[in-house]
């Protein structure tokens, strides 16, 4: 294995950007990994371009045009930034990946989330995830974290609850390695409990090219 | 069938849009119907944006970033002015679609051109190709008309050669209702071997929605 893949995955408003610094520094001191932190979309400049298409866009898209732009902006990340940073022995944490595809525009949109699961091995081949941290809350808490909302923000409180049950629904999978972490209480709590559900193995710091 | 839906394809410089405006007025003159003339990337808000990057990024971008850029553009395009004008009995005439990319993302890039043509099937569901008129000329004749090249028709002389003989064996499918058009000679000839080629039926005005 040449290293760790983490993904934090959940609703908006649920914690994961704060929750990613957190866990990116605990295991650089606590575990003296090197850490690479991306989002999605994002994290490159084609990533960005993209982000702000799709969360700023002024038109209507389909579901499945959001799809194809959270792919393109995937499979940019995945060849550019993560996977050479694997590949250096560094741990990734990303804010993000293909669960929420195959969340809002597979299981929410009414898709089949299997065929979007395999457009993303397209989109990023060769790579495999870890384990997936999904922060679990109440939509209406979630719902009141976020202040100024965009465009996929801005959807609604059914939306979100329908989105929280898609991955809960994924999580189910035994092989998703999923882990919902509960994300309720305080920042340190919920980082207590995504510290005490990662890998037991795997942090030698030998780095494999 | 609701209306016609023409696509021209070819290499760069092989005089897809020039011979597209041509027969769109050829159809609305003589056939006496409504033409829509659109091209790929492009055609929405959305898809000149993804042309921008596409043409013009600074980035190097994998063949599957690009295919799904490509995808997102053809989603939109097909779904929010494509279908609706064939619905409304409108000609849509294509400058560049879903063979592009089998050929550039697909064969040219090493990749199986049916897992994109099945993927093509989620970008625009529904959406049926009446006839195809791949712009079928040596590559030097197309490397030579165009003049200030992007960074897709910048790739030389070889790449011009291969692209050509990807869209030629596409043509050679039975079911791809690919007609190959003679793009040597004038303006004026080529336009006339299209029209030649045009679908026999299908050209009353009766709109079906």
């Amino acid at each position: 294995m040449p290293s760790m893949f983490l993904v934090l995955e959940g609703i908006d408003g649920s914690g994961k950007s704060t929750q990613a610094k957190l866990l990116a520094e605990y295991i650089q001191k606590e575990l003296k990994k090197q850490v690479l932190v991306v989002r999605e979309p994002g994290g490159t400049e084609l990533g960005e371009k993209l982000r702000s298409i799709l969360l700023d866009s002024s038109e209507d898209l389909a579901p499945e045009t959001e799809m194809f732009l959270f792919m393109a902006a995937r499979s940019h990340l995945a060849r550019t930034r993560i996977l050479p940073a694997l590949n250096q022995g560094q741990v990734v944490l990303s804010d993000r990946f293909i669960w929420s595809s195959a969340v809002y525009q597979g299981i929410v949109a009414g898709n089949d989330p299997r065929e979007i699961l395999d457009i993303g091995r397209i989109a990023a081949p060769g790579l495999r995830i870890t384990k997936t941290f999904l922060l679990d809350i109440d939509p209406g808490a979630g719902f009141s974290r976020v202040k100024a909302p965009n465009r996929m923000e801005a959807k609604g409180l059914d939306f979100q609850a329908r989105v929280r049950s898609g991955f809960l629904e994924l999580a189910r999978r035994p092989d998703s390695k999923i882990v919902v972490i509960d994300g309720q209480g305080s920042i340190a709590e919920v980082h207590e409990r995504i510290v005490k559900s990662l890998p037991a193995r795997g942090w030698s710091t030998c780095s494999s090219l």
